[in-house]
């Protein structure tokens, strides 16, 4: 799943993160031995429990889950509380694909971007994504509503690189292009008061309806005082049956598509393949440094 | 509802609107008569036609209708076909908003916006909304996937006033600031990729998956020509019972919104009343030129 991340060109979400899960795992940040337990359910509405345990596995048994249960009856919603970062949240929109079915994800994370026309970190990234069955391709959209992700400033911080301008705000509310300034700082929303609105949506779809907690004050996985303490994100995921809804649908979702190609565009998510069908001998790219890390990570757990 | 909108303070889709569906209507573009008719369900989604009836009043019902079905079983999804436009889509979180239930709204349009470097127009604003109970305020978001909305465009024309750069293309693609070549133009996708992305998910949801129509060649509301076709606008409803969620998330969430507040932002919805508590003393906000179309159409109809 971290591999297919770098397979998908998300490096800022990949192996890069590797070190920094290892580090969380043997601090107790995360748990290794967590469960994903049903606290409450309704027909179409399942609550879990993460424990506190790595994201990817978790939100991935969620999506299944969601699907599973939107095939049967229409639609579902499944909420995760106590869970970790669970990477590029596009790939989480595989287990519907297969399905056959629609799927909404949303997740919440520390607070790194301030309300539009406000001074104070008060929401994070606030990333949502969603999923449609190939028709023939499968769409996936999957994107931050700040103005980038801040993996790509982890990233840009990690290789000692400048940030563009307009990315980020330093920890004062001025515009920075130091990385580090900026990962200490705030990102910007997406578009001004609609990037604002979409991340209040998120914050208020995770942190304040499913929680524990709000992004606000959340531990950070890039603060070495916080590996120990768990992150407690919450995940919501959202699922619809979506070939029961109309006959024609393969035909006109093939036409829009063509037509976008056509256009000199494509189609979103057309390359993203499933994690567990990328073949060997895709070649990811990874920097030096990442590859040392893991390398000594290897030895250290034999 | 059309009021609402004007008291909303979005006047582009409030009574500026009316003589155009009251002209749609007389020429057979929007049907009075129509009902909005089951054609196929499960227990937790269902697929209504709305034979070419006005927008505003099926919209409302499907929300009430996906509102009812969460309550009972956690979460529904509503599509309706062969509707029209309904005006602002963030009106119709107020059914859900009544019922303790979240909804998320996606409905399209004629196409006014090229796929992410494309030269053609493909994809209509693509709106969505989504909405979330009172927790203490209700949380409506209501956007165009495009850096503006197209009503926010001929509300500009209708005065004969110019528009800003950066919101629109002319026909051939090229930036322009006159209302009236933008209206037959294409419009610029919200902070670009990403914007384009979410406009994809969005026609994919309603053009590609209910149909039974694309954006692309759909009849034109503001085009006289296109008077007695019907647009066939499709609209998306999801639902999902909040309140079932956490019990603690009243707190969370009005701590969120404090927090907001605080910070010098302020809530998006907070101040959209529901359409039917609007007090009698609102002021609407309308052009002399509204007020004399309206008056004329008030002696045709008699």
């Amino acid at each position: 799943m971290i591999c297919a991340a770098d397979a998908w060109g998300i490096g800022s979400h990949g192996l890069i993160r590797l070190p920094y899960y290892l580090t969380r795992i043997t601090a107790g940040g995360i748990s290794a031995s967590a469960e994903l337990v049903a606290e409450k359910s309704m027909t179409t509405l399942q609550v879990l429990n993460g424990q506190n345990g790595l994201g990817h596995w978790q939100l991935w048994q969620a999506a299944s889950t969601a699907a599973e249960i939107a095939q049967i009856h229409g639609s579902s919603a499944v909420a995760v509380r106590s869970s970790s970062h669970a990477g590029a949240l596009g790939l989480f929109t595989w287990p519907g694909i297969k399905r056959d079915c629609l799927t909404f994800l949303f997740s919440n994370a520390p607070a790194v971007m301030p309300a539009w026309g406000g001074s104070t970190p008060l929401l994070s990234t606030s990333p949502l994504a969603i999923g449609v069955p190939g028709m023939p391709t499968q769409l996936i959209i999957d994107l931050a509503t700040s103005a980038v992700a801040r993996g790509k400033i982890a990233a840009k911080a990690k290789i000692g690189e400048p940030i563009p301008a307009g990315w980020a705000l330093d920890r004062e509310g001025n515009p920075t292009t130091d990385a580090q300034s900026a990962l200490m700082g705030m990102l910007a929303p997406l578009g001004g008061a609609k990037g604002f609105a979409l991340a209040m949506a998120v914050e208020t779809l995770t942190g304040g309806l499913v929680g524990p907690h709000l992004a606000k004050g959340m531990p950070d996985m890039f603060n070495p005082e916080d590996n120990s303490r768990p992150q407690q994100i919450s995940h919501f995921v959202i699922s619809v049956n979506a070939a029961f809804i109309d006959d024609s649908q393969y035909q006109r979702i093939s036409e829009l598509q063509n037509n976008v190609i056509n256009s000199g565009s494509r189609v979103p998510g057309a390359s993203k393949l499933h994690p567990l069908e990328l073949s060997g001998d895709i070649e990811l790219n990874l920097t030096n440094e990442v590859i040392d890390e893991i390398d000594a990570w290897r030895e250290k757990l034999s």
